[in-house]
């Protein structure tokens, strides 16, 4: 699947990100999206993701390294299920660094002019049933 | 979560293939969907969809339980991606059962009428990555 139109999507949102060229990167969402910031924390619609993503982008800096894995891609009507394999690379509290992969979902929806834009954002997966205390 | 329209809707789909009503079943789902039947194969379109069911109905007969356990929902753009607990439980080829528990991830649309309709249907959830084969 490694060509599918949302791999490239995807890798430019990656460079948006890296660059803090968040117009670039809001062009790629729904306006009404969601984007799961952590677990219990969600959120919505194009103002208040760009805030999320400028206040994580401000956190780490240039010290957080995006490499993106595996993917697998189920479209359906007019959706399409993105799961993939993301490894993060940031620095630790103890002068080391912490890697960590996660398995991401993304939801995409098809536009009538075909381009492809993120409705549902969640860098988490299936790891949000992990949390018990909800 | 527990009281999310969703929650009642997929339980819906569970007592239609329990009673192997799948005319009921089929109303969840929009017309182009895609069911994911095993990694590998996915089912497009009602009538293809349609007939995985019933293949599956027919070799477990009413052997196979479904328990639905603990459900995310992140909703956006009018678009939905249910993270959900599933638990199994089928006999095996020793005379036992078999119990195994996943980790599903279903996309749902909100039509213009409010209803939710099924359009990605993938109860393997991010463990699709596993399978180092492909």
């Amino acid at each position: 699947m490694n060509s599918h139109p949302l791999k490239l999507i995807i890798e430019a949102c990656d460079r948006a990100i890296s660059t803090r060229d968040f117009d670039a990167l809001m062009a790629y969402y729904a306006d009404d999206a969601a984007l799961v910031v952590k677990p219990g924390m969600v959120a919505r619609g194009k103002a208040d993701i760009r805030r999320a993503f400028i206040a994580i982008s401000d956190y780490f800096g240039d010290r957080l390294k995006v490499n993106q894995g595996r993917m697998e891609v189920i479209e359906g009507a007019d959706n399409a299920l993105v799961i993939m394999e993301t490894h993060l690379c940031f620095p630790d509290d103890a002068g080391g660094e912490t890697q960590t992969t996660r398995r991401a979902t993304y939801v995409f929806r098809r536009e009538a002019d075909g381009t492809w834009r993120c409705t549902v954002d969640n860098s988490y997966g299936t790891t949000l049933l992990d949390d018990e205390s909800r």
